[in-house]
């Protein structure tokens, strides 16, 4: 594996040299967050959910985001549509099941949406991850996990079974294909307290999706600069209004060689 | 009656303390702004519509947010479904009749969403409120309404008829469960420039009924919190830009001690 | 035509003193700026879409606002009959084609809107614009636009076959209802780096027709203020999260006198 730190900076060189246009179908909460988030990373972003444009718009993209945070079955039938010709395409597909284990509708869609078509990253925090399995699974359910270790053995067993890449994010954030195992302390806890740092953390992976043909780099690069916006913008700001401005900022003003200095990946052994 | 600038306080500290799931139906506009004011606040903002998953996510929620801002017969009827189960639940919910009176569809959804739960509180401005009368009602027409007795008076009426608590906000907030009368006298000029500020407040009251059982102490130590959120925010920002982000980290800083030396809280004798 | 820097003065005088209702039927991405907007300068902002409910409240507006960002049938549906009903009422109108040409489905809806309503203007960017000609237009395309002079030519050519006001915004937007020709010169880099810049654009013209009766003067008096409204943003802040809220206190606290001073808006002979 190269070295990611470097990798960083060079997927966000990358980034705010080809503008990749990053196709979003995502919930109402966080679409505007996400598009300036995108927009001041340096990507171009674009909403578009009708059934009758989603593959017209698709075959634009350079990634596909895909996040059930308010969905409904039509959102659902959308987000299928345009990820089987992203599929077609081999536009990379992230998804975030946002809620994934709370509600049926949102287990069952989060499945039906790995399903249909061939996602290169999913993230989401442990819970929504986990509800992802499969029912003859072999993963352990949250609340029996101990420790930090069973948390990696049990993402990498998972990861394999979904023949994906899987994103656990948290004060630490863990990233597996099945074989690699990352993690990346980049992070501030001011982002907890901002609606959809979750969901923007989807798209800016997205985004080093684009530019990056290995989902763990990818991933774990994009963790790593959005994790590292939030450090600066804890800098400057101490209360979340301030914060989620102040990340905005961040994302817009990080250069390549401070997110190469900054970057906290680490690989497990 | 408890002091209830003291009552505000043990409120604030509640919802840091339990973090109540905030159930919101609402509108387009303020989706964003409301989810981070929730959070800031302490509360935990959830977004749900569909009509197969409201129920299931009412199931977990402490208080259901229903707005009608940017209403469909869907939404409605999604609000409808939510309310009944919060209602068989006992789950507190709260009503903004956004625009009711303005136009057939809003008023007639909004009386809609009454008959069928028992919505413990409603917030809105004064036409919206009366817009809620019933053919045969007692109380009299906005533009009859000469004085501020005369309001209450009305207002007061009006809240047995609906069996409910109204909280009607402007300059001073008159809130009534139809015996007693409380006025709040927080506030700043520049809310009435920020999008959603009168949804944000039925928010934050969603939260607050989530953690005090009485309709109408919640009601009132909300308001005084928003208000004073407000008033802090008008220390720092001169301008509806920044003001609206100083709002979010008012809420966030605000502790329980500030805020019950800070409200202003009236009974009417 | 009368002094066009005077006249942007008395539009905003206008605008704080009438506070026009503005009707905005727009996309998912930008619903909060834009009415966040439109309050700063001192309008009223509404955004309804239900089928059944847009022509009771549009019977109040002093201007529509239609955006296609967010499509779908049903929305398109809405703004039609919206549409139609201002063109009955006489009330002015403002498209704004966001990505027509980039799909067939924003393109056919764009023209159907124009074909069913009577638009008074269309503001977007060089490509959105000419992807509305007709089959058997004589406009050329923006591939075959080579200067500054050619791009002035082909949008008077267009404006006349679509009988409207044409705004093609950029670092210098150009305005044209076919005979006149006006430039704006005012702006900030860093708009382009924030969601909904030329979508609040839009409907910050949608204010200014409301008080405006030449649609050529409002467009060009609006685009100069919310370029102003830029300049002074980027003198305040250096990257785009900062700039956005700055933006928004701009459009508040421009005065009518400092607008004439700083309006660019100049007249080709």
């Amino acid at each position: 594996m190269p070295d990611l730190n470097e990798k960083a900076a060079q997927n966000l060189s990358a980034i705010r040299a080809q503008k990749p246009l990053i196709h979003n179908i995502t919930n109402y909460v966080v679409m505007n967050y996400t598009a300036n988030a995108l927009l001041a990373m340096g990507a171009s972003p674009v909403m578009a959910h009708a059934q009758n444009e989603v593959e017209d718009m698709v075959a634009f993209a350079g990634a596909l985001v895909l996040n059930i945070g308010t969905l409904t079955d039509d959102w659902i039938h959308s987000m299928i549509k345009a990820g089987k010709k992203a599929t077609e395409q081999q536009t990379p597909i992230i998804l975030d099941p946002v809620g994934s284990g709370a509600t049926p509708l949102r287990t069952d869609s989060a499945k039906k949406i790995i399903a249909e078509s061939r996602v290169s990253v999913i993230r989401g925090n442990a819970s929504e991850i986990l509800s992802l399995r499969h029912a003859e699974s072999k993963t352990k359910g949250v609340d029996s996990i101990h420790s930090v270790d069973e948390a990696a053995k049990t993402a990498t067993v998972l990861a394999k079974e979904l023949d994906t890449t899987l994103a656990i994010t948290g004060p630490v954030d863990l990233i597996t294909d099945g074989d690699r195992v990352l993690r990346v302390k980049n992070g501030h806890p001011l982002m907890g307290y901002v609606t959809g740092t979750g969901c923007t953390a989807t798209a800016t992976i997205g985004a080093f999706l684009a530019v990056d043909e290995d989902p763990l780099s990818a991933t774990a690069t994009a963790l790593a600069y959005f994790g590292l916006a939030g450090e600066v913008a804890g800098q400057h700001a101490g209360a979340p209004g301030s914060f989620m401005i102040q990340m905005i900022d961040a994302l817009y003003t990080i250069t390549p060689e401070a997110l190469e200095a900054g970057s906290k990946i680490e690989a497990d052994e």
